[in-house]
C-alpha cells in the first residue's frame, strides 16, 4: 500500500476542497478530520470521501462553502444548521462550541441540523478530550436496520463516540455503532463470492441469512438484538428529530446520489473539574488503565487494549511512517486533483 | 402469583423503610421507585431489596437515614455525596438537581458518590421525561464482565437508560445494561434452579456455561462482544472515578454482605424546548412511532414495540389489577413486617 506522508495528505486535501469552492478555513479543518481518519486505519471515512463529496457537488447534493447558521443559543445549549455543507465542517464547529459551553457552564450541549457524513465521530470526541472536556457525540445515519420486531430498514447504524482526556493526550475513546457489524463487510463478503457468519444480518423477510446478497437486501442485526434496535432509536431522535434533520427511513445515504442525505449530529462536552481535581482524575485514570493492562487474559492475547487504542497506535505509527492509504484512494484523489486543475500528484 | 395493589405495596414499602430508620420523604421517594420497578414486570429491582437493606442494616454496610450532601454545585453541573445510604432516595434526589438544571441552563449533569443499588433506571429518566425534560442516566455495578481481552472480573453491567417525553405522558425509553443479559436475570434462573441459555456468561475458567451459579462466579459475556466492553469501561470512568465513588473491581455487589458498594451513578437532563417548540417535538415524535408500527412486522410479530413499552403496558396493568408479586418476595416483606413490629401483613 502506498505511503503518503500526513502533511502533504492534509495539504492536497485542503487543496482540493478549496478549489471545489470551500472556504480555506473550513478547508483545512474538513482535511483534517479526515486525514485523521486515514491516519487511523479507518479509510472507509477518510479522504476516500472526497470522491463522494465531488460526485455530490456536480449533482448539487451538497452545499459548498459550508455556511453555518445559528438558529438557537442559549446558557448550555446550542443549534446550529450547517445547510447541507460539509459534516467534516459542521462537526467541529459544533464541537467546538459545545466544548466552550463545557468550560463556562459545565456542560454543554449542540445539535447541528442538516449536515453530512462527519467521518469518524471519535475524531471530534478526542478533539474535545485533547482540550481537557469530556466529548460525546452522535449521529443518525441512512436506515440499514429494522426497529426490533419489524423486517423493514428503518433506523441507521447511528454511531456514538464518547473521549476522556488525559495526562498524555492519549484519549479513551469508543466511537461504535448501533449494529453488529458494518455494511462494508458485509459488502466485501459479497464481493469475494463468501458467505457471511450466521448472526449478522437478515433478509428483506426477517430471516436470519448467511448469504451476503440476501443481506443486503435485508437489514443488519442491532448490538444485542432489542438493545442496539433501542439505542439506535434513541439516537435517532436526539440527532434526527430534536435538531430538525432528517430521521428514520427520511435520511439517504452518502454513498449512493439518491437526494440530500439530511443527517443530524448531537455534540457534547463536560468539564471533569466540576467534579474532580483534574490531575485526581489523572492519576485516578492511569491506575485504572493498569489495573485492566494487568487482568488475566485469555489464551491467545498478548495486551488488553482499552477503548480507542488500536486507533491511537495506528496514529502515531502513520505519523512516523506516513499513512498507508489504499493505491485505490490515491488513483481517485489523483484523478480529482486532475480534474480540478491541480499539478500536484499523491 | 399474589396480586397486591400499587397503594397498598407501596404504603407497607415506605412503612418497613421508616421503621428502619429512613426519614419519611426518603421513604416515600424510595417506596416509589421499588414499586414502580415491580409494577413494571421487573421485580429483580423492586421490593425485593428490601430484604437486602434489612440485611445490610443489621450489618452496618448501609447507612439510614440517608444524608445527601452537596460537595460543589455550578452552573449546569452538581455532585453530591449520598454517604452510603439509599440508592433510590440519591437518585431521585440527583434527577431532581438535573432536571432543575435542565430547565435552567439547557442541559444538567449531577454525579452522585458513593451511593447504592438504585433500581430501574428507567423509573428515575420516565421521572425526568414527564415532567417535560429528556432524562439520561447511568450506574456502575459491581465487576462482572471482563474487559475484553481479559478474562477477569473487571467492570459491571453498568446500566444506562434514556427517556424522551411525549404528549401522552408515556415515554420512549431504553433502560439497557452493557452486557448480553442482566445479571438480575442470571440471579433469577439460579433462584428457580433453572439454565441459563449458552452464550449469556462464563464460568470462572472462561469457558460457556449454561449452570447460573457457575455464571455468578464467572463474568457475564458483554453486549458486542468489544463494544459492550468499551461502553461498560466508559460508563465506570463517568460514574465511578469521576464522581469519587468505587470503580473497577472497587465496587462491591449489593446482592452479598461483603461491604459498602461504593455505587456511582450519573444523572443528566435536557431541555427540548431549547432546541424545538414542543409541540411540534411531540407531533414528529408521534408520526416517528406510527411509522415504527407500520412497518412489515417480522413472521410471529403482532406488534412493534417502542422502547419500554413492555414495561408501560406491564406499569398500566399492574395500576388496573394489582402487581404480580411472586409469593417469595410477599412471604419475605411479611417477615420483614413481623420483625420491624408492624402489625400489617400483604
Amino acid at each position: 500500500m502506498p505511503k503518503i506522508q500526513v502533511l502533504q495528505l492534509t495539504e492536497v486535501t485542503a487543496d482540493i476542497l478549496k478549489r471545489l469552492g470551500e472556504k480555506e478555513e473550513n478547508a483545512i479543518e474538513a482535511a483534517k478530520a479526515m486525514v485523521a481518519a486515514d491516519m487511523r486505519g479507518i479509510d472507509t471515512h477518510g479522504t476516500r470521501l472526497l470522491v463522494l463529496i465531488y460526485q455530490r457537488l456536480k449533482e448539487k447534493m451538497l452545499q459548498i462553502p459550508t455556511e453555518i447558521e445559528a438558529i438557537n443559543d442559549e446558557s448550555a445549549t446550542s443549534i446550529i444548521n450547517s445547510n447541507n455543507g460539509l459534516g467534516q465542517v459542521a462537526a467541529i464547529h459544533g464541537m467546538r462550541i459545545s466544548i466552550k459551553k463545557a468550560k463556562q457552564f459545565g456542560a454543554g450541549m449542540v445539535l447541528i441540523r442538516n449536515t453530512n457524513n462527519v467521518g469518524v465521530l471519535g475524531y471530534y470526541t478526542t478533539f474535545a478530550a485533547q482540550q481537557g472536556v469530556a466529548g460525546i457525540m452522535m449521529s443518525n445515519a441512512a436506515p440499514s436496520m429494522a426497529p426490533w420486531g419489524s423486517s423493514e430498514p428503518f433506523i441507521g447504524t447511528n454511531p456514538i463516540s464518547i473521549a476522556f482526556p488525559s495526562r498524555d493526550f492519549k484519549p479513551i475513546c469508543i466511537d461504535m455503532s448501533c449494529s453488529i457489524v458494518s455494511r462494508g463487510k458485509i459488502r466485501a463478503a459479497a464481493r469475494r463470492g463468501e458467505k457471511i457468519p450466521y448472526g449478522w444480518a437478515l433478509n428483506k423477510h426477517g430471516e436470519k441469512t448467511t448469504d451476503p446478497e440476501e443481506a443486503l437486501e435485508g437489514t443488519i442485526i442491532p448490538l444485542g438484538d432489542y438493545k442496539g434496535s433501542g439505542l439506535s432509536i434513541i439516537i435517532d431522535i436526539i440527532t434526527g428529530i430534536i435538531s430538525g434533520s432528517s430521521y428514520g427511513n427520511k435520511t439517504e445515504t452518502f454513498h449512493k446520489l439518491m437526494g440530500p442525505t439530511g443527517i443530524g449530529v448531537c455534540c457534547m462536552s463536560f468539564d471533569i473539574k466540576k467534579f474532580m481535581d483534574i490531575d485526581t482524575f489523572y492519576s485516578l485514570l492511569e491506575g485504572y488503565v493498569t489495573s485492566i493492562k494487568n487482568l488475566e487474559k485469555k489464551e491467545g492475547i498478548s495486551e488488553i487494549l482499552l477503548p480507542g487504542e488500536i486507533e491511537w497506535n495506528n496514529e502515531v505509527k502513520s505519523i512516523e511512517e506516513g499513512i498507508s492509504l489504499p493505491q485505490e484512494i490515491v488513483s481517485d484523489l489523483n484523478k480529482i486533483l486532475e480534474e480540478v486543475g491541480s499539478k500536484t500528484r499523491l
